[in-house]
C-alpha cells in the first residue's frame, strides 16, 4: 500500500526538444531530449510549476515509485508529495534528467544523430547555463511560462542560481540548499582525483569503453568511495562505524577489517551497476566550471543582482563539501545585491547528505517557505 | 656553501639485527636491517639520545645534505641542527627507516632469506608496536640505554607514543605533533580509498608487480594525490591555487584547466618515481591498527598510566587529517592518567603538512621544550 502523503506510481515522460541548443563551449546539440516527471496538476493559470533540478548522481526520478511493487522512490520522495515540503496539492512539480545524464536524456550514451554512432566521450562538455537552457526548452514544451519555484541542492541549486540570474523574469523564488557559489579548490580537488581514477582506468579506453564492451568499474568505484567520504560527516563516519571491527581479530592484510571498508566497497560497487563514467566525469566538470562571477567581472554581487526572485537559502552545521560559510557568502552577496533572501542554518549532523534526509528542521523550513509563497 | 646551523653532510648507515623480532600479526622476522642516520654526538654518560620517528611517506634522510651538490636537505631539516629547535650541539638524534619501508631497512623490496625471493606482498603487515621494537633493537645496537626523548608528528607521534607505553623505563620524554590516540571512521575510510586505488590497478598484480617489471603507477599517483588533499587545509589550497586557471579560456576537456589540477598531477606522478607502492599500503594499515587503548579494554587512560615520560603534545589549527580535537583526546586522557603533559595549539593555514614547516611558534615551542629538559 502507499502512503497517503506518496505521489504514488508515476511514469517517466521523454520531450523531444528539436530547437538546437547552443552550448557553453560553443559547440551545438542540434536537437535533444529531455526524460522528465511530474507531481501534482498545472493550474489553470499556469502559476504553480515548480522545477526541482537535481545534483551529480541524481535524476528525473524525484519522487513516487514507478510500479505498485517498487521498493525504492524518488531521491527525493521525503520532500515531495501531498501534503509534504514541496506539496503536490499546492504545487506542479517538474522534474527532469539533465543532459550529460545517463537515465534517458540526450547524453554520452545517446546517439550522436550526425556520425550515427554513440556520443560516449565525444559528448559535450556541458554547464549549468546549458542545463537552465534545456530546461527552459522544456518548460516551453510543457506549456509553462514562469516557475513559481526553482528548487535543488548541491549542484542542483547551482541551476536554481544559475536560472534566477539568466532568466530574471521567468523565475519568481529559487530554494539554494546545501550549495556553494563556486567551487573552493579543495572540492575541485577532490573532483579531480576521481576523473584521475576513472581516466587512468585501462578499461576506460578514453572514454570509448562502450565498444569494447568494457566499464572503467575499478575507477567508478574509486570516484564514489570517494564522493561518499565527502558527502558524510566525520562525526557522521564515527557514530556509523566508529572503530568496529567487521571480525573479532585483526586479520593482519587487505581484506576488510573496519565497518567503514565495507560500507565503501559496497557503495563503490553498487554505483558501478547504475551510474555511467562519462557522465560522471562531465558532472563534476559542470561543478568545477560553475561561476556565475565569471560573466561578471567575477563580481557575485553583480551576477546577483539581476536576480529578482525571492531567495531561500538552506546550509548544514555539519556539511564540509559546501559547508555554511559558502552558504554565507551567497546570503551576503544576495544581501548586497539587494535581493529578497531568507536563509537558514539547520543543525544536523549528516554532513552533505543531510540535503537527502528526512530532518524535521530542514523539511518543516521548506514547508513553511513553500507554502508562503502566493502565486501569480 | 652549507648553512651554518646544518648538520651538513651526513651518510646513512646500515645496522644487521640478528635477533628475531616478533611482529604482532605473529610471523617473526629472524633477521632484519634498518638503515639510519645520526646528528650530533652521543655524550659519554649516553644521556642525550632523541630517536626521530617518521611518518607515512618519510624515512631515515632527517636533517642535512647526502653530498656537497645536494640540493635537498633531509625531510625535517627545518627543525634540526646545531643551535635549532632539536638542537645537535645537545642531542644525539637517531633517525630511521621503519621496517616495511623502501629505503634500505627491510621491507617489502628486501630479499626473504627463507625464500631467496623479494618479499613484495608477502611481507607482513607491521604496526607501531613492532616499529617501536625495532627501533629498541637499534637502541641497544648503538650501545644507548635509554631515550632522552622520542619525537615524531603524525604516524611518528604515534611511534612516540607506543615507545612510552611499550618501555616506560626507557623514555624520558615524547613530543607528540599533530597526532592521534586513533583513526577515526573517516581517517581510515581515506586510506581506503588510497589501498582500493592501488590494489585494483591492473598492473599491481596482486603485488608481484617487481616480478612483472612493472609498477602501479596509476593507483600510487592516486593514492598520493588523495593524501595531499588531506594534508593541507581548505584555505591553504585555496589561497595556494584559488580558482587560477591555467590557461586564459576554459577549454572544456579533460585536460588540465585549474593550478590545483596541475599540482595534484605533479605531486602524484612524482611520487611514483620515489616510493614503494607495497610500502604505501603496510603504512596505511599501520595507521589503521595504532590503537593503544585496545590492550588496556580500550581504555586510552589506563594505556597512558603506563607512561612515566613527560609529554609535549603540539597540534595545528587548521589541521583536518588530525585535528586540534584529536590531540586535546591525547592531552585530556594523559592528564587523567595522570601524566606530565604539556600542550600547544599552534595557529597555521597550513593544515597537517604545518609539522613540516618552519613556523616560528611551532619551532620555538619545540625548542624551548626541548632546550629545558634536563638529562639523566
Amino acid at each position: 500500500m502507499t502512503a497517503t502523503d506518496s505521489v504514488g506510481v508515476v511514469s517517466p515522460q521523454i520531450a523531444n526538444l528539436d530547437q538546437p541548443l547552443l552550448l557553453q563551449c560553443g559547440k551545438t546539440l542540434r536537437q535533444h531530449q529531455l526524460i522528465y516527471e511530474t507531481y501534482g496538476t498545472l493550474n489553470a493559470d499556469g502559476s504553480n510549476a515548480l522545477l526541482v533540478c537535481h545534483a551529480l548522481s541524481g535524476d528525473h526520478h524525484a519522487a513516487g515509485i514507478h510500479s505498485r511493487d517498487d521498493k525504492k522512490p524518488g531521491w527525493w520522495d521525503s520532500c515531495i508529495g501531498p501534503g509534504k515540503a514541496m506539496d503536490t496539492d499546492k504545487y506542479f512539480i517538474v522534474s527532469s534528467n539533465n543532459i550529460g545524464g545517463c537515465r534517458g536524456s540526450t547524453g554520452p550514451l545517446s546517439t550522436d544523430p550526425e556520425t550515427g554512432q554513440i556520443f560516449g566521450p565525444d559528448f559535450p562538455l556541458v554547464t549549468c547555463k546549458d542545463w537552465v537552457n534545456s530546461q527552459k526548452m522544456l518548460m516551453e514544451h510543457l506549456g509553462i511560462d514562469h516557475w513559481a519555484a526553482v528548487v535543488g541542492g548541491s549542484l542542483g541549486a547551482m541551476q536554481a542560481m544559475q536560472w534566477a540570474i539568466d532568466y530574471p523574469d521567468l523565475v519568481d523564488h529559487i530554494l539554494l540548499i546545501a550549495s556553494a557559489a563556486k567551487l573552493t579548490a579543495q572540492n575541485t580537488a577532490f573532483n579531480e582525483v576521481a576523473r584521475q581514477a576513472i581516466m587512468t582506468d585501462p578499461d576506460f579506453c578514453e572514454g570509448r569503453y562502450y565498444a569494447h564492451n568494457k566499464i572503467p568499474a575499478r575507477g567508478l568505484m574509486l570516484a564514489r568511495m570517494l564522493g561518499h567520504i565527502t558527502y558524510l560527516s566525520e562525526d557522521a563516519m564515527s557514530e556509523k562505524f566508529g572503530r568496529e571491527l567487521r571480525t573479532e581479530k585483526l586479520k593482519f592484510n587487505y581484506e576488510v577489517e573496519f565497518q567503514v571498508e565495507s560500507y565503501l566497497r559496497y557503495q563503490g560497487a553498487a554505483f558501478v551497476n547504475r551510474f555511467d563514467a562519462n557522465t560522471y566525469l562531465l558532472m563534476t566538470k559542470a561543478l568545477d566550471y560553475f561561476d556565475p562571477a565569471y560573466d561578471f567581472d567575477n563580481d557575485l554581487v553583480k551576477a546577483f543582482q539581476q536576480i529578482r526572485a525571492k531567495v531561500m537559502v538552506i546550509s548544514f552545521t555539519s556539511d564540509w563539501r559546501f559547508s555554511v560559510e559558502r552558504s554565507e557568502e551567497i546570503v551576503n552577496a544576495l544581501m548586497r545585491a539587494r535581493c529578497d533572501v531568507s536563509s537558514a542554518i539547520i543543525e544536523s549532523n549528516s554532513g552533505h547528505d543531510s540535503f537527502l534526509m528526512p530532518i524535521d528542521d530542514y523539511v518543516t523550513s521548506i514547508k513553511c517557505w513553500l507554502n508562503n509563497i502566493t502565486l501569480r
